[in-house]
């Protein structure tokens, strides 16, 4: 019995009309004799529309609360979604997180998942030829349901073809595969046929947001194929899956952007041990998530200390500072708000030097400048003037000859 | 540890400033050092939209599935009414049906409760001085969720005081408490302090649809007294009990009607064994409730057969009767929609003669006809034209004294 797993996000069964197309979609694997666990999101629109009712009602909702509120609208799916498959003859029926169960912590909010139960799964494929489960929720050990977070549906997906050993994880969703960029733009841009999971963690970071990045983690850790296509549109979509020896053919994937930055400069604080982690500490302390990091070399005893955080950080990170500021003797704190970081992504990176002047030198023949360089095993992050971002993109696109077809 | 059980319908829990109310209702308990369940129905009007939403998904939508989906309106209500008690400093949680559990048959969408967890119930108190249990729902054996039928939170309620031995469970509507009519269309009409569960079943079933029917019948099983209150004006509410020697005194305890039947007569059937049956089992097989039945004394071996059913069940019923028409020997099936039903009710007939004729004489004094009579120990109705419904009450309500106080 070949079962496999697919996940259609919430435009794919926001109305009637698209849960039809959805259901064709499960058709095609049941004709061919095979058995099909399917995970939905809730409908377009619903889980916001639950938040937006909780916070009238509640300034800080208690999190354990929260998770039952918004677990309904996966609920909601995946009844709706099954009336039309047993309407069409099919044996299906609708599983929600406890019933499987799809077991995790107690971090309500964003729950990780600890343990699916395989063997009562398998078992109710003896009764039924499709499951309808709900994504994004799970439950902890006392049966109080959890949710995964935000897209925390792809994450279900993967974990239930990890559990399944199915062969594939198809997501559906509303573009037809990953992007070597953001065709919005940059015209050039092309679907990848194969990406590897590690290119696949910075795409989605950079704000590529076609899968939840904890779902990718989780499809590398358990070796799970992730397929993603397009529900609207046939094609052959992108797989995401582990680097093998082709892949090494491209020295670069793709290009990344991200616009949410911001720079923070502490100018002229004291060169001595300890001053980084008197920095960082207390900014992590306050659940802010610093990126690239600079600090320049010494100058008579003291260095300019530059990082990035997310814009809407800003105000408070320099709250923070500003109690530190004489400890540290800095100076001056200088913010920045109008950056973004572009991004080089590709595994082929190792085997191939070069490809850091081949950007820097793309860059350079914009006339745009370059404020900090940040680099990995597999990407090198620039972060330049926001305004040049989208010319930014299409240069290093073109000077990654990613137009042309692999 | 005295726990007391309060239940809030769809209309106490429709919003933000409702729930306020709701709150205050659970914290006197508190204060007073008891421990509250508290069962809450969906947000009026959301049960409603998601049966309308499922029509348009399917013609016949599985019943399984359907309350998957319907049950998500209480989880939406308890959620979001924990949030406020937390948010006021209470230790409380919600519970949903399967988390208790209460175990029901899998007759879903109209349930019935098997059995509820006394001990894990008991337990869940240890933690927390108030419970949020969604009405309405419970699991079957295999943990599917089940639902209880329109109103059934009234009788989730009842169960979980009867689990409980709670000594009241106070059912908090957007009325008062039980009449000894319509307010609405006699001005006279009273709030009965205490009514017998055999009367409150004849009352509801009769239109006053203040309490579920099967939450009484629950009730009386398992003799646990209701106290029905406003939510939102104080009050001391009706107390439904146990027959006591006290309610004796009142030899009625109210009027009440039903405009939902028709009269159906077929003409000169033969008058031989078996003829009832022949009529009245394809009807009940159609599912078709059949409420009062006469048949007229014989003349020439032939007889009239009359009896009522709902209006909407008119055009199937006749249809059902021309089939079997020539083998009955009827000449003619008369139907007439322009029908109500009248009924006094009070335990204290049993102990009092000359009931009926009070009320035959008063409608007589009036000139309305009675077209059909049926009593049974603690009840006369009659079936009368229509538009002399509204007459007919205030008419009854004054020749029993029901205007005055006890």
């Amino acid at each position: 019995m070949e079962i496999i797993v697919q996940k259609f996000g919430g435009t794919s069964v926001a109305n009637l009309e698209c849960m039809q197309k959805v259901k064709e979609k499960v058709l095609k694997p049941l004709k061919e004799g095979k058995k099909v666990a399917i995970v939905l999101s809730a409908m377009a629109g619903e889980t916001n529309r639950l938040i937006e009712m909780a916070k009238k009602w509640s300034k800080y909702p208690d999190p354990a609360e929260m998770d039952v509120l918004v677990s309904t609208g996966e609920q909601v799916s995946i009844a709706l979604f099954t009336m039309l498959l047993k309407d069409a003859g099919i044996k299906a029926r609708s599983l929600l997180g406890y019933q499987i169960p799809i077991r995790t912590d107690r971090d309500f909010g964003r729950a990780r998942i600890l343990d699916i139960d395989e063997e009562k799964l398998r078992n109710y494929f003896k009764n039924y030829d499709v499951l309808v489960v709900a994504g994004f929720q799970g439950c902890d050990c006392e049966n109080r349901i959890t949710t995964l977070g935000r897209g925390g549906s792809d994450t279900s997906a993967v974990a239930l073809a990890a559990a399944l050993k199915a062969k594939v994880c198809e997501i559906y969703t509303d573009v037809d595969g990953v992007y070597t960029t953001d065709p919005n733009i940059c015209s050039s841009a092309r679907r990848i046929d194969k990406i590897a999971y590690d290119e696949m963690l910075e795409m989605a970071s950079m704000g590529a947001k076609v899968l939840q990045i904890r779902s990718v983690e989780f499809a590398k850790k358990y070796n799970v194929p992730i397929l993603v296509r397009s529900t609207f549109k046939d094609g052959p979509g992108t797989l995401v899956t582990k680097e093998d020896p082709n892949m090494e053919a491209a020295m670069v994937s793709g290009i990344a952007y991200d616009k949410d930055q911001a720079r923070v400069t502490l100018v002229d604080v004291y060169d001595r041990p300890g001053v980084a982690a008197n920095i960082f500490e207390p900014i992590a302390a306050a659940g802010i998530v610093v990126d690239m990091i600079v600090q320049n070399p010494s100058r008579n005893g003291s260095t300019d200390m530059t990082f990035t955080v997310p814009r809407g950080n800003v105000e408070e990170t320099v709250k923070i500072l500003e109690k530190i500021k004489d400890k540290l003797g800095a100076k001056e704190i200088l913010t920045d708000t109008n950056v973004s970081k572009v991004s080089v992504i590709g595994v082929g990176m190792r085997n191939h030097a070069g490809v850091a002047a081949i950007a820097f030198s793309a860059l350079k023949n914009e006339n745009i400048n370059i404020m900090i360089i940040s680099t990995s095993e597999i990407k090198i992050s620039c972060l330049i003037e926001e305004k040049y971002t989208e010319l930014a993109v299409r240069t290093l696109h073109e000077a990654f000859g990613l137009e042309k077809e692999e």
